[in-house]
């Protein structure tokens, strides 16, 4: 980054011409464009666009194209990996003005949304279709970068990922020509899968300026239940079985003994301070409470310490009260502190081996590191709290999200369940796939952006 | 094809070392591999090679490409559009001595398989398991076939299709290089979805040598519906009705009034020649109960003239006889014919309009054309009968499919559903998908087969 190149006079001028005040070199502007929610220090943009439709965004890649200017897909900056980051400089593209729900088709359950509408809102919108979109990573991110990253959320084990909700889209290719990769089909065999390649490839194949979605009815009715084990083990084996019994768990969330430790303190509540389900059933009233009777079987023959269960609304929000706030709660166990959030996937059949070892490692260092599971996945985080201002803590957790990544991939797992590579796992990357793997990516990369002006520096080295 | 090059001497003696009697230019084996299920006439490669391992797979594609020979995969031969044939010449790689279920992992609802593993024989190996493999196409195609074509069938509109039940796979590239696409984790952001990348490339990007699969416990109880409609239109509002609703809808098929004709015909039945849905639902006794009557009043609603519904295996069966015998049902409409089975895929809020208008203008034919939809996902069949001898009758055959498959685009949807492109939908595939994103498609080939020796000629032209 240290020396960067001034961008051409000319393609100044014509980004001017071209989109007027919504051009922007201002340092408050490009200092905003910089950074996103991971560790790393901010770094600027050389120039920030606003652009408002599929038409200007292909504009803005033809001029970088032929000027060889790296251009950054930007929305809501709530990346954790250092994706918007413009390590190699360029041109910022904020996407945020195209942020409208253009159209819902309740027969077909689809929904078809410029990249910035984020997540709540498209929720908002759909209020009184009766549908919803389930994919629910922890930020209200825009769908775009949803997309880009392949998220998740807590309703994948029922729902699924970005991977398996995205029909279609439009993408601007590296050449700023227009592609559609599907039609609104529910499936096809025609052709390679543009769809599912440009999901997950970070901005770094095309910029994503129109997404297909799916949406979902409503269930019918919901339950939720908490239940507390001993132990891990005990926890992530009931789970196995209550998915093995097909019941139809809509969600299901482990949270660690530290984590409960710090809920009841941020709370004030008195949870018992072991690994605790949090589950979510759907389906209708009368399946509803065999489900749960079914669950809370399985429970108890795992050593579940309690089984809680509800279906009104007021009482399911009090069991979930303690899930939905636990990432702040895990922030207050150090005030001030910022959190290194880990990321690993494991097949389920290895998560209590893997999370029990990675709890042992995680004791025996200074950090507090609390965990948090999408475990009917095997997904889980580790929240690492580090004082942003002690280079030593940054290290500490470098060092053990090393271990974790390395133990996760030994155990046939991957580095990365839903926050993406970025900057922060390109090494992981190769040691998780091989070079072999990483060689082909690399081939698709050259072929679709021969000159690296999407998104550059990402994922993996050129 | 007329002027291909005989085989390099040094390439045939190479063969001939490594593979033994497993290469084999016999003319009956080199006739056996040179037709699938498609109209096309017979076209033998040059030779053929019977591989037992991912090893050897890759020491025949080095070859391959160091002698620049086109190389094939071949599996059950089940294709309909032409996909083995080998019209540049070249070796077919045989794969069926690798037909193992290799492991099963209960916990992890994975299996994972050889390519040349049939859909059948996976599912009697899970017999005793409590699990089974949903995606269930026409034929009992191997496992490889049904990755390469993106394969679906009558589950998938509670299952998904290959493109959902794939979560690696082991590859050999163009270079003879080893690839594993992903892990064993149930979801990952790490990198292009390289495994989504070889689900449906046709064997044109690298052979799929080794597949992890999804696998599904049983249902806990099952019931069979059958209801006839005096139109398409009510049939298909019914099914949307009856989806939207979320009743766990495993399987619903549409068989139209010709279809039902041939049955009555073909199994002495007496079904009302209407056009008529074949459901099946999944869950729990009283679920079930709640569901079939459920579905009932929604039929009823939308002009369902009668609804019989069945939870005793053998009366399901009964039930379900019909559309399991529709195929042949259909063949019988013409003694000696041939038949050439269309595969659009369509919004299912446009499936009425879509197979009310391709009714009327197959019924202006003289071909006998029945048809048959997965109407759950918008896909259905046209079996158009025709008389081999008979030229005219394929290129009526031909007429009636461009017109279906217009009429598809035209609504948004795809020129195919479930079987491929092949050779037999390349202009089709333009018409989708518009020549940007073949271009794009194009130069992924380009760049991970820079020697076109991967099953040339497919899907595109180069």
């Amino acid at each position: 980054m240290s020396d960067l190149h001034a961008l051409p006079k000319d393609f100044i001028e014509e980004l001017k011409a071209l989109f007027g005040d919504r051009f922007s070199i201002a340092p408050a502007v490009l200092e905003h464009h910089g950074r996103d929610e991971s560790s790393y220090p901010t770094l600027p943009p050389q120039a920030v666009v606003f652009a408002n439709s599929t038409e200007e965004v292909a504009m803005l890649v033809k001029l970088c194209s032929l000027y060889e200017v790296p251009v950054i897909p930007f929305g809501a900056g709530t990346s954790l990996e250092g994706h918007v980051l413009p390590i190699q400089g360029g041109v910022c593209l904020d996407l945020n003005n195209m942020n409208q729900v253009l159209s819902i088709h309740p027969e077909d359950m689809l929904a078809v949304v410029q990249p910035a509408v984020r997540r709540k809102q498209l929720n908002a919108e759909l209020k009184d279709t009766g549908y919803f979109f389930p994919v629910d990573p922890g930020a209200d991110a825009t769908l775009g970068g949803m997309c880009a990253t392949r998220a998740s959320g807590t309703n994948a084990v029922r729902y699924g990922t970005m991977r398996e909700n995205v029909l279609a889209l439009t993408v601007v290719a590296a050449s700023g020509e227009i592609i559609k990769t599907g039609t609104q089909a529910k499936k096809s065999s025609a052709g390679y899968d543009l769809t599912r390649l440009f999901v997950g490839s970070e901005g770094t194949l095309g910029i994503i300026t129109e997404i297909t979605l799916k949406i979902y009815p409503h269930p019918e009715d919901i339950a939720a239940a908490i239940c507390s084990f001993a132990n891990v083990t005990e926890a992530v084996n009931a789970v196995i079985e209550v998915i093995q019994a097909g019941i139809p768990v809509a969600r299901v969330e482990l949270v660690d003994e530290l984590a409960i430790r710090a809920i009841n303190q941020y709370s004030k509540l008195s949870l018992i301070e072991k690994p605790t389900l949090f589950f979510e059933f759907v389906g209708s009233a009368q399946s509803l409470k065999e489900q749960a009777e079914f669950a809370q079987e399985i429970a108890k023959n795992n050593g579940g310490l309690d089984f809680e269960w509800a279906t009104r609304p007021e009482d399911r929000a009090r069991l979930w009260h303690a899930r939905h706030n636990a990432y702040f709660a895990c922030l207050q166990l150090q005030p001030g502190c910022r959190i290194i959030n880990t990321d690993v996937c494991v097949p389920i059949s290895k998560l209590a081996q893997c999370i029990s070892e990675t709890r042992q490692e995680l004791d025996a260092s200074w950090l507090k590191a609390p965990i948090l599971g999408h475990v009917g996945d095997g997904n889980y985080h580790v929240l690492l709290a580090i004082d942003p201002n002690n280079p030593a803590d940054l290290e500490e957790a470098e060092r053990l999200n090393s271990g974790i990544v390395h133990r996760a991939l030994q155990l046939g797992g991957t580095c990365t369940g839903e926050h993406g590579v970025g900057i922060h796992k390109m090494n992981f990357l190769v040691d998780e796939h091989g070079e072999g793997a990483i060689e082909l990516m690399r081939s698709i990369k050259k072929a679709l952006d021969p000159k690296n002006i999407l998104n550059p520096g990402k994922i993996f080295k050129i």
